[in-house]
């Protein structure tokens, strides 16, 4: 079992290893989109064990114990800590080639020395160590960051989270730079039941009076720049489903009257005033600087036992139909036509739209601008190395890879940031891999730049660190 | 010449060589879903000469001659067995690269040990040294099995079948077990001007008076119990184009009324009929610990011309498009509410539905069920090498391959059985190449698990063998 | 940075390199789809420039310097060609593993004998040492194209051009065929407001006047015939988001004579005739003996801004969705129907469909005819090593490779035509790669054979050369 993630792995030629022993892993990480909860940042979080840390909000390993047969009551029910971590420990073994095998993996070597695979007979030794390790220093949650030497992280936060720990942080969080990001899809949920009362929230937190669109889109506007004022400099959108109707700001304002008011409205009715809704506030972002984050292609609801038992987003969604194309086009184009397009970042989650949306990524274009849309990083359930090199041959082939900002762990946990070392693999590999065929130049300067770019420089650069 | 289909061929590694010769080799075969005449296993039928054997039958040779222009008539037209035969010799050389010559080669070496390339040229002496040994001892249908060290199949057969096959082979079949298993197509044509006079037939058959929906599934349980009886543990439903919509028991009962009076039901209404009907059904299989298969986005009319000459199976299907999940989802989740989803195999047509079914099998579990859904075997057009490890790579990456129920041929030629010796090679290729690179442990004891477990244990255990 | 595109460059085996260096690399160049100017090869014109042969005309350069931020001045403006070919020469280093780049690299070499890279320091001695080539003897159009041994272009023409240029070229041009091909599009662009204008210049050009149906199909089909008298034998549909209606004649006519009357007909009548003008003319081709082209699945329409700049075809379409196969086949299946199926190539812009329109093509077939329908080479977007490896190992595990008509290259540009090397490179290492595998025979005659087919003599035998 030696040669398990051993120093070179994923690495299949000497100028890979070359390239990510001497260019890639000393990069400092950008982790531009993230779920890590500032609180636990501001506050310095010390985690009592490694379930806590590591199992109990997990959904990715919930998935798995889930497959393997797990009861429920031991992944997100009633149990103990260490009922779950050992119900994960005896889950690990039927991972392998699973990304999860190498996450655990990973993470254990380089958080705690642990270099034991996780199975239930060594569940013991690592609960023991690992606690052990996070009950000393350096294991808060700053410190986990520290230690793999990350410098920024972008969260993703509610339009109405106060924003107060990102701001405790900027104070006292030393070189670490964590910044707000908006979670845009509040805004946008004219359907839900709670919308109206969310508005009337909304007023109260902006001192805003909202009795029409207009008072509304002042209201969002303070809020975004109360964003901006904590370094926010992105904003994100989950479009599950996404079809883009033009409509008039007439239209939008008159939708809007009768969704404040409380009238149900149809679904073609809910579509136009969320396509206003995407105009307004793609224009916002454009105007702020802001780079818009689209994650499109989502299948959320699934088993509605699972959604009773482990809330909204317990680890049970799948992958949706590929992207409706002309809708983003209409979104993007009107978006271009009033001078109001912001750089983009389109993440879907159907692999098949890889190439589809490498190419239109390319087709929205600014003077001056580099990468003005792009193909954003291979994204949750397309996070490991297959989907990473599928997802770096699509920008290579059919856009330009020198532009592309690089990967971003969309996680919940601090461990997880161990996957920009797993994505500069796979990158560094890739590279290797096209020299050796004669198809990429063996020219270290332009090699070094490149694998430069794309692990770190690009990202620091678009949110001008 | 010498290196084709050699002892290790397919197998790029030490390690995959070590894994396919001394473990998935010698494993039993366990064919849980094929399309074998259980009437020529009940008779041992003998057959007259390879092309009854090998040609006459399959449409995928039909296919692969009628794209290099050999004509209709020596294809399933009323040329003699050997004309036909000595057309698909000539076909062969033009094979390269395709599986079918992959097979060709590996079933005349595996059944007849004839490693000469089949051509024109060969023809001759293939076809006289082939007819020579199944004049012989051991050359029968259930020899052939034996040959290829085949545990069990389960053949596909309509609900009316009578399965006296299957009871004669369980009585003096010897070791070998030959299962019905229901394809159940024929229960929900309710579009098909004959399915009243099916519904009739399935009454006699089960001595109900069919005059309602009630009476209707008496007399379907009745026929699933007779299935259940001869060792019964699969259905099997194809589902080309596949939309599904709630539908009440009392809708349901309220169109079939309609549909058995001979009266015509608009598009939607036949939906929702079969809706209906898939959602009864799934709940009998559940409550009979089945196993539902359902083959998805096949495009199976294409040229009228050659469905008037060969038939509805005559090798011109095509694939469709992806299989609405929704859909999918929306069925699973009316199933697993109501307590009644069985384990399910989802099999896509097009491959571009591999990763999101993959992982959209993951999203309804049960507590104690290991991989209660699942992506099948690559299927039909998929199944070849690339196809394979097409599959393997989003079980993997997207589920959990250790509980990935393996290979079944879904054949209807008895020389098919090589392929799971195919499907062998692959999965310890891909898993040798894996450890290669340092992303799987190079851990005898776990690897030897996971290659007996997905070549052989989990099918044997899904059935209960 | 000796390797970069050294002499085995893409070819990873011995054998591969055996295969192209002996068998496909001398094999004269059969070019049966691209957009070379008939008038550049009959004046045999001269370029003034490396920028005017190169850069300015050329929409995937636009693409990759938009991409990179090059203002749209220096791109289709009125920059001057110095300028814009030294935005080119700063954007190539930004391409590294994008085609681009190796065209690029691999255009200098073979037809400037200019192995420096081109990037802003190198651009003053490439423009200069390329100027000199161009201003002397053998760097004309018709020279360039002998340069690579060109036996045959197919260019792309409208159905009113004269076609005067190919005739002289056949009268003077050597040995070089350049023969038209019908760029169909006007002839259904019922939806166009100028469509009933070009119906009249359609008249006026065949003396017919065309007061209804029957006179437009005996206008159209005297055009076809002068196609015809000057070899052409293709025909090519540009059906960027195809759904067909089966219409029958006298509904397309009625139709017809509404849309010539400046009638404005809905969407769905739209599609109907359009329908029925696309079943009208696949008869035509048929007859003739033509290909009939389909070029499926663009999206066209995204940037309107670049639109207005760039013109209708300047390098910001991306790709739409997947074919509607039921669609296609309903037309296919309504021509074979009426004995008036062509040949016919389908060029999917979507990789997802690579797979499923590779079986299609297999369903659609004729006695005698051999390779009927055909997935064609990886077009537009997918014009790369990864799209051409893609495209292969879908024909050749879903179609028959051995019948591949080969690569095209769908260009606009006399460089372009280096791109049937790289394409044999691909074709060598995969066949070479195969072997090594155990996964084809290594036999050199049957492997050279495979290479000449699908390299030359598949596309010589499609245009009886």
């Amino acid at each position: 079992m030696s040669t398990f993630l051993h120093d070179d792995f994923l690495l299949g030629s000497p100028l890979a290893r070359r390239l990510y022993h001497e260019t890639a892993a000393p990069l400092p990480i950008v982790d531009y989109h993230c779920h890590l909860d500032p609180h636990d940042l501001a506050t310095d979080r010390r985690f009592e064990n490694l379930a806590q840390l590591w199992v109990t909000g997990d959904p990715y390993k919930h998935r798995a114990m889930r497959i393997v047969g797990v009861p429920e009551r031991v992944i997100t029910g009633d149990a103990s800590d260490r009922e779950k971590f050992d119900a994960w420990a005896a889950t690990v073994p039927h991972t392998l080639g699973n990304p999860l095998h190498h996450w655990t993996a990973l993470e254990l070597r380089r958080y705690f020395d642990l270099d034991e695979p996780l199975t239930s007979a060594s569940a013991d030794r690592i609960w023991s160590a690992a606690n052990a390790r996070l009950a000393g220093p350096g294991f808060t949650a700053r410190g986990l960051l520290a230690r793999r030497g990350v410098a920024c992280v972008c969260t993703s936060d509610r339009l109405l989270d106060d924003l107060s720990a990102h701001t405790a942080i900027a104070r006292d969080g030393g070189g670490l730079r964590v910044w707000p990001s908006l979670r845009a899809d509040d805004i946008v949920a004219v359907e839900a039941p709670g919308f109206p009362a969310w508005v009337r929230q909304l007023g109260r937190a902006t001192d805003v009076s909202i009795s029409d669109y207009d008072a509304f889109r002042t209201a969002v506007t303070r809020r975004l720049d109360a964003f901006s004022d904590a370094h926010g400099k992105l904003s994100d959108h989950g479009l599950d489903d996404f079809h883009y109707v033009p409509t008039s700001e007439a239209e939008t304002a008159a939708l809007f009257a009768r969704c404040l008011a409380g009238e149900s409205l149809s679904p073609a009715e809910v579509g136009r005033l969320r396509s206003g809704l995407l105009r307004f506030l793609g224009g916002e972002y454009a105007r702020r600087g802001w780079i818009m984050q689209l994650h499109l292609g989502a299948q959320r609801r699934t088993s509605s036992r699972l959604r009773r038992l482990a809330g909204p987003a317990g680890g049970y969604a799948a992958i949706g139909p590929g992207t409706d194309v002309a809708s983003l086009v209409a979104w993007l184009d009107d978006l271009e036509e009033a001078g109001a397009l912001p750089r983009t970042i389109l993440y879907p989650l159907n692999p098949a739209d890889f190439a589809p949306l490498a190419v239109l990524a390319g087709s929205f274009v600014e003077d001056g601008v580099r990468g003005k849309v792009q193909l954003g990083p291979a994204w949750w359930f397309n996070d490991h190395a297959l989907g990473m090199r599928a997802q770096l041959e699509a920008v290579a082939n059919y856009g330009l890879l020198a532009v592309f900002i690089g990967m971003t762990t969309d996680s919940r946990s601090l461990l997880s940031l161990v996957r920009h070392e797993y994505f500069r693999r796979v990158l560094c590999d890739w590279i290797g891999a096209q020299v050796a065929a004669g198809a990429l130049p063996d020219d270290p300067a332009a090699l070094t730049t490149l694998v430069q770019s794309v692990s770190h420089d690009n990202a620091r650069r678009a949110l001008a660190l």
